[in-house]
Order: C-alpha cells, then sequence, then structure tokens
C-alpha cells in the first residue's frame, strides 16, 4: 500500500507556495507532496495529514480523513479559530532553530533599549553631543511575559547577557534560574520591577487585550515595552496614550492588530515607536521543513502523533 | 613617616576634577588626594605618583620626583606624546568592567548591524513594510582589529553569540577560540573575508591612518565597519567615499579625530553613518578608583610599581 500525497494548503502567495513545496519535498524525498488545488477528489478522500500555512478553512474542510493537520506556524491561534472545534488535532511548529533566533532578537532588541539606541538616533538628527547614563545589565530588569519555548530560551540568553531577569506565565511553572510570576497579581509586581518588558505570549482569548490601559499603568515609569508576540495582546491606543504622556520610553513593535501595517498608522513616524516588519524570527524554511518532516516520518512508522494543540488554551 | 599627598592632575571641566576627586578619596581613605591647583611647593616636590586624566604636561613636568604617573584613562596615546621621553613611568588604567562593558558594546552594534537595525529605521521613515534577508550568525564573519584585553573579551562574547570571529593584531599572539592574523598580508586577508569590521586597536604611530583608502577598498564590498578605538585610525574621507560609492554598507563610529564631532561634520547626516558620542565604554569612576587604589596600595606595601605603558609601541 503506497501512502496518501501529502496536500500543501496555503492562500495567497504562488511563490511561497512554490517555494515552500520545494524545501518540503527535499525533507521528505519519500512523500508526495502536492498544492491543494491540484489534488483530485479521490487524492482528497485519502489523505490523512495535511500541511498547512495560513489555510483556507475550506480547503482543510474538503480533505474529510486527516488524521492531523501540521502549522508551518508557530502561532495557530487564527488557525484554531478558523477551523473551528471539529477540525482534526493541529500540531504547531516547534523549531529549535526559531527559538534561538527569537532569543536573539530579545537580547538584540534589549540592548538596542538598554544602550540607547534610539536616544543616540534621536541625538545625531539633532546634532547632540551627550553622553547618556550607562547601568551595567545587573541592574537592568527585564521581564518576559510567555515563559514557554521562547520564554525560557530567551532568559537563558538574557541572563548569560548578565541582565536581571524575571519571567510571568499562565501556568507559572518554574524556568531555571529566574523568579516565575503568575496570575493577575504576579503580572502587575512583574509589570512593577520591569525596566524593559518583552511579551511573547501566544494570543488566546486570555491574552488579547492583556497589555491595556491599567497594566501599562502598572508598569515602571520610564520602562520600554518589546512585543515580539502578536499585536492584539497589546491595546494600540493605551500603548500610545502611555507613550505620550511620558509614562513609557520607547516601544519595539515587531507585531501589529493589521499586517502589513496600514500606511496611515500612527506607530509609522511616532518618535518612540520602533517598527519593524514581523522579522523577530523568521522562520527557517529547511530547519521547518526538517521537523515537519519528523513529524511524518514518525506517524508512519508507528501511528504516533506530534503533541497537538490543546483547543482550551489554545496554543 | 607620612605619605606624600597624592595630586589629581586634570585639564578642563572642574566639576569633573571634583567627582574623581571624590571618588578616589573614597577608594584610598589612607591617602591624601588634592588637586594639582592647590599643592604647596613643599608637596609638589615631594609628590612620589601622580593619577592623571587628561592632564596638561607643564603641571606634571612641575612635578620632578614622581615614581609614576596613573592615567585615569585606557587610551594614553596623546599622554605618552605630550609627556615626552623624559616622563616618569605611565601606567594606563586596565578595568576589566571596562573590558566587559566594551565587549557588550561590540556585542550590542554587531547586533544593530546583523539583525539590519539602521537598515529597518530606514524603512520606518518611508513607512515601508518589507522583512530583509536573515543571515544566522554562524555564517557573519566579524573581524575584530586589536586583540588585547578588549579584543579577547569581545571575541569571546561575539563566539559564545555564534558569530564567526577573526582577529588582527600587531604581535599576531594566539586568542583562544579565534583565527588570528598579523602584518599587513593578514591585515588585508582578514578585511576582505569580514563582513563587519571592529575596531580596537590603540593609536599609535603605526595604526594612525591604518584604515584608508586601499584598506577600506580590501574590505568586502557590503561589509559595514565599527570603530570603538580612536578616530584617528580611520581616514574619515576616506571612509566617507567608501560609504558614498556603495562599497562599504554602513558604519557605527564612536570617536573622531576631533571630540565633540563638530556641529558641521559631514558625519551627523550621513545616511550609512550612526555617530555615538564616545560611549561605547564609559569609565566607572567607582570600579577606576578601586583599581587604581590597589595600583597605590602595593606601590605603598612594597614599591612594586604596576604594569607601565612601553613608549615604543605606544601602549
Amino acid at each position: 500500500m503506497t501512502t496518501s500525497p501529502i496536500p500543501l494548503v496555503t492562500r495567497g502567495d504562488a511563490a511561497s507556495e512554490e517555494e515552500w513545496q520545494a524545501v518540503l519535498a527535499a525533507a521528505m524525498p519519500d512523500e508526495t507532496i502536492l498544492p491543494f488545488r491540484t489534488l483530485t477528489a479521490e487524492q482528497r478522500g485519502r489523505a490523512d495529514i495535511a500541511i498547512v500555512a495560513n489555510p483556507d478553512p475550506a480547503d482543510v474542510a474538503a480533505l474529510p480523513n486527516l488524521a492531523w493537520v501540521q502549522s508551518l506556524w508557530a502561532g495557530v491561534e487564527r488557525l484554531v479559530g478558523e477551523l473551528g472545534a471539529g477540525a482534526p488535532p493541529i500540531v504547531r511548529l516547534i523549531d529549535l532553530e526559531l527559538s534561538r533566533v527569537m532569543a536573539e532578537a530579545v537580547l538584540a532588541w534589549t540592548y538596542y533599549l538598554h544602550r540607547g539606541m534610539p536616544d543616540y538616533a534621536r541625538q545625531q538628527r539633532g546634532r547632540i553631543w551627550q553622553a547618556l547614563p550607562y547601568r551595567p545589565p545587573s541592574q537592568v530588569q527585564v521581564g518576559l511575559l510567555g515563559l514557554g519555548a521562547l520564554g525560557a530560551t530567551a532568559a537563558e540568553r538574557l541572563i548569560r547577557a548578565g541582565f536581571a531577569v524575571a519571567g510571568w506565565s499562565r501556568s507559572g511553572q518554574p524556568v531555571a534560574g529566574i523568579e516565575a510570576f503568575t496570575g493577575a497579581d504576579g503580572l502587575s509586581r512583574l509589570l512593577a520591577r520591569s525596566d524593559i518588558v518583552v511579551c511573547l505570549l501566544p494570543l488566546t482569548a486570555e491574552t488579547r487585550g492583556l497589555l491595556d490601559a491599567a497594566r501599562l499603568a502598572a508598569m515602571k515609569s520610564g520602562a520600554a515595552l518589546i512585543n515580539f508576540a502578536r499585536g492584539p495582546i497589546v491595546v494600540k491606543t493605551d500603548l500610545i496614550a502611555a507613550l505620550n504622556s511620558g509614562h513609557l520610553a520607547h516601544a519595539v513593535l515587531d507585531v501589529f492588530d493589521i499586517e502589513p501595517l496600514p500606511p496611515d498608522a500612527p506607530e509609522w513616524d511616532h518618535p518612540k515607536v520602533t517598527v519593524l516588519p514581523h522579522i523577530s524570527a523568521p522562520t527557517d524554511r529547511r530547519s521547518a521543513a526538517a521537523i515537519v518532516a519528523g513529524n511524518v516520518r514518525r506517524y508512519r512508522r508507528n501511528g504516533e502523533l506530534p503533541d497537538t494543540v490543546d483547543r482550551m488554551s489554545g496554543y
């Protein structure tokens, strides 16, 4: 018996789909990877695995016999919502290289704030020669929101760089070397003591709008925010108000409610906002394809499903 | 017998002198630290140690019985030149905290270039949403010029962060974990392979003007330069020409021929230059004072002189 072709279900960019097909095929030479739209009705009926990147939910629903769906992305909140309760188990991409690149981004943009790069850029535009006070990293409190694979790896990098690191997570599960807070009260305490808050939370019903006016007001005066997670976790108008009032010093935003960030969005020319085009941890397609290939191989060998997304928590 | 007061010889800023006097006095409660201008003729004649920060050479010459001169700075090229051949031995500040802060700056501004921060800032001004290609640090060659205390510590930090590091030094002395080049030919080879060149050399007769048109032309096309050492090591007009021609992508300059950088200097509004006001490794006065106090204590105890500057090499 031959295995069924694996549908690749994407929406939008044809060049991107073609590239995914090529790297996935290279990583799984024994499998046949076919774009969804090229499948026959018989192939649709037989498919037991689908690989998806921002799929049209109707396409996934047109594959009635899926045992599981492999996402090519780490963030699956949209997929979980769109596929609904009756959908097959979803496997999100857990890529150690992605964690490494994200931790690197956290360290790089923490240094950006710690070493005053936005301030020195402002001074350069004004031709101002002025050294700003320097504090060693041991005196800089970094608060990580989210202590999953990404948060734990980022914590380790920040600790090695000498920063004073603490974190907050839903589960309150301990992470080596850092003080871990949980609950609403724990969040307030972490926000109150952090000079730099780094958001790495998944977007769920619980985290949507988490950083609102009250939570931003709970942050230390003069603190800065880095959001590398999902735009809707931060209430954008509240953040801009907190920057405008002078309560917060700066925000580094890699994620937004609408992406690409629309040309008329106020973030673009806000002097206290650094806008990044969702680049903190770009997917390494070859690395992702290798991980997906491993999942597929284990499933073919003994029917073992990779860890799937918990629909209740949403990640 | 009581010990002689230690003259503090500075030029310029009175507030800075007062602060130095306070931290040095706190670090050496058994010693009397006096600003040069407050000394009696008898005290000048008895002084065996002077502590100096950018001193007027005539003031140092007015202290005839110095056994050694302690500089509060790591860079002593100006002091060596101004005091001349007949001056007492000069001790420069070797501060491990300074090496740590400098290594941190090297890593922070290496990330600044590696993670495309100047490019994303340019895109933000143009409201352009565009991810730039990402290369893992293992594929980014960093070339360190200077492998003394600062260079070796910076190399270690860069290696731990995963960058591909090589270095060049006058002595060609090996440094753990990196390929070390020496000589004119070695310099050309290092420049040709480096994506980011970081200058940490002392300013000496040999290094003045070292990075001229020919050496900048030997750099990889699209490479970037970080100068955290001394302005005159780089020929400024040649650097600007190399940036304007598109051969070099960016320069991060913390040091200049004249400091503060004059308001009409072309670096200020050059789109490919990041101007920093000599802040890569700010002196930590308390840390510096503790080191100076240790030197003074050992000398008082058994006449042991700290390592002094080699006047031939200039550092």
